[in-house]
């Protein structure tokens, strides 16, 4: 069961208030999905990622397909049972892995270029280590070095057996060095992969989304969200790049947002920094994952409503005073930055937790603060 | 404000069921004290620490000089507020460390010999790197190598910062390989260390406990509990060696408590595998503390009703039965061991934080049962 009710529509953007039912809860939209790449929100027990605001969380198909590996997690019942979690579940489909493993790591690229650079990918270009044919994507195990082989067909089935409540098309994740021709034929692929991932998709239990690509480029962009939204999808994707600046980024999203049918929720793939989250729900997307939360957290940094605080620096060791002033998490509360900073000083796995628990809080805090205002016809 | 009060002596054995009132709460004894060296239970939120049955932490006097520095424990108004730990607290001297950075480096000893050894310390040895005199104990830091000093008026200045509610007179913990002379002198050395412990005691606030050596010779350990049972400490810490094998530390156990004073308590110093608790109970310990339950959780290892199970063995990949059938605890009812036995091979942190929780509360819970035997007059 999946259903997508618009409960309202901004007159001052194109945001809007939803509600996702599952068969595992329902999900205040736009939302921010929490990042639990191996079926685990890294350092946080479920009972504390869901306390700092967690309504649905994202697994990753690749990472579970290594670990434990999706037949293990299809003899459980599924990654609910698997991992003890009864809220909804997502799983990506490892099409960004092949960004990340293939051009990705040998470019040093992420989703959005943040620095200048004058690598190019042009059409017909592999990656090191990763070939992508018509067929699909092979590659080698970064665990083991082992042949590794992904395809619409081989990601809906991997999906279908973790068992979220709802799955992504397979698609390829282009990045900023591609050029356009690069970029135009990976996307007529992904279409012609999304069309594979419908015929294969047999669980309808199981939302499928499908993914809009075409990079920086506004035709590839506009032609990609018209052909994946006329597909009978149960919501889209956005992924791929979104350019240089942040600028381009909400160009990017208005491209593709103005060609999705506007019924249907649409999902903007890993990205969601607190910079990042007014303007993508303002341009009109209900859902988006992000391992900025979490990932800067295990590093040391904390989001505040100050900014960002890196918690080792030393002008924190004798410091009274809340990691963050305006926040009322339990971590606000309870404990001073100068714990905190002899916890990631001291190297403690709680440090970790704490810092987790208060970003993961803070972000979910600014997007129901923005829904509010969305709700007062403020956004 | 320290009070300990004895409820019920068991016929049985020298048992006994106690109370101890402290400025941060009371706490039910015989009762295991939670290790929380750097002031952190290792990998668990606080308040899971204290669903896990901790009433009582122990933190390291040397640990916390090292790092923040008992200067910025002090400035925070104490271990207490600086944590943001609202219980009763324990520090160790820093005894322990002139062991484990001493003959223990060198030697690869413990507490407990467990395997034989052909090593002897004879009087007047010194361990590398550790220089053990008459005023205190030279050491390098194990952080940087910088030059450090302890004595017992530096340990008392240090613990008295940290502002725990029970803290630890200043010993050298002696070893197996020490023969008896070097233990005997020793001894003699801690007993006058414990008087100069007791003249620089200040902050009357604290409970000091004296600390029993003698190693595995039962003249001397009678005549060091004599020595420390007579003079005005609060209760007493049995430390030191219990010899090599089980029956052995019995025996230490009973020449020790035989000759101190009834109506203090009796702390046993780093020791309390699950197979020692009834033991060590039974002859009259009040309070102890051990490492195993939260350093064996973060290798994988889950002490459970039907003995150790180390769950990343591959037989677990699939086992859907709770980490212990016997136990309640949410790790056990929330959670598989095949989801436990694949965030230990994924190296996820929850499964130390999961594996912590499950033995602190299977320990905990041993404990508890053992207190309801002697109430009942079983033990």
């Amino acid at each position: 069961m999946f259903k997508f009710l618009i409960t309202k529509k901004s007159k001052k953007s194109r945001a809007r208030l939803g509600v996702m039912e599952t068969d595992h809860g329902s999900i205040q939209t736009p939302c921010l999905v929490t990042v639990a790449t191996q079926g685990t929100v890294k350092a946080l027990p479920h009972r504390l990622a869901k306390e700092a605001g967690t309504s649905l969380i994202i697994a990753n198909t690749l990472h579970l397909h290594l670990k434990p590996g999706e037949e293990v997690v299809k003899k459980a019942g599924g990654l609910h049972k698997f991992m003890g979690w009864d809220g909804p579940i997502m799983t990506d489909s490892g099409g960004y892995q092949v960004l990340s493993l293939g051009f990705g790591r040998d470019h040093g690229i992420s989703k959005v270029m943040r620095h200048g650079s004058d690598v190019t990918i042009k059409s017909g270009q592999q990656p090191r280590g990763v070939k992508i044919t018509e067929e699909g994507v092979a590659f080698r195990s970064p665990d083991d070095g082992s042949r590794l082989f992904l395809s619409p067909e081989e990601s809906i089935h991997i999906q279908e057996h973790i068992g979220a409540d709802m799955i992504f098309a397979f698609d390829e994740c282009t990045s900023t060095p591609a050029d356009k021709e690069y970029t135009r034929l990976s996307m007529e692929r992904t279409h012609r992969w999304a069309d594979r991932c419908l015929a294969a998709h047999g669980r309808r239990r199981q939302a499928l989304f499908g993914i809009v690509q075409g990079g920086r480029f506004e035709d590839l962009r506009r032609q990609s969200a018209r052909f994946i939204g006329a597909r009978p999808f149960a919501g889209f994707g956005i992924g791929g790049e979104f350019g240089s600046d942040k600028k381009l980024m909400a160009d990017v999203l208005r491209w593709t947002i103005d060609e999705l049918p506007d019924a249907k929720p649409r999902h903007l793939l890993g990205i969601g920094h607190p910079d990042d989250l007014l303007t993508i729900i303002k341009e009109g997307v209900d859902t988006f994952d992000c391992t900025a939360p979490t990932h800067y957290a295990r590093t040391g940094t904390a989001f505040t409503s100050s900014g960002r605080v890196n918690i080792g620096n030393a002008v924190f060791k004798n410091d009274p005073g809340p990691l963050d002033r305006k926040c009322g998490c339990f971590v606000c509360t309870e404990h001073s930055r100068r714990y905190l900073h002899h916890l990631t000083r001291a190297k403690e796995i709680l440090g970790m937790t704490l810092l987790t628990f208060h970003n993961l809080n803070f972000f979910h805090a600014e997007v129901a603060r923005i829904r509010r205002d969305i709700r007062a016809g403020k956004v």
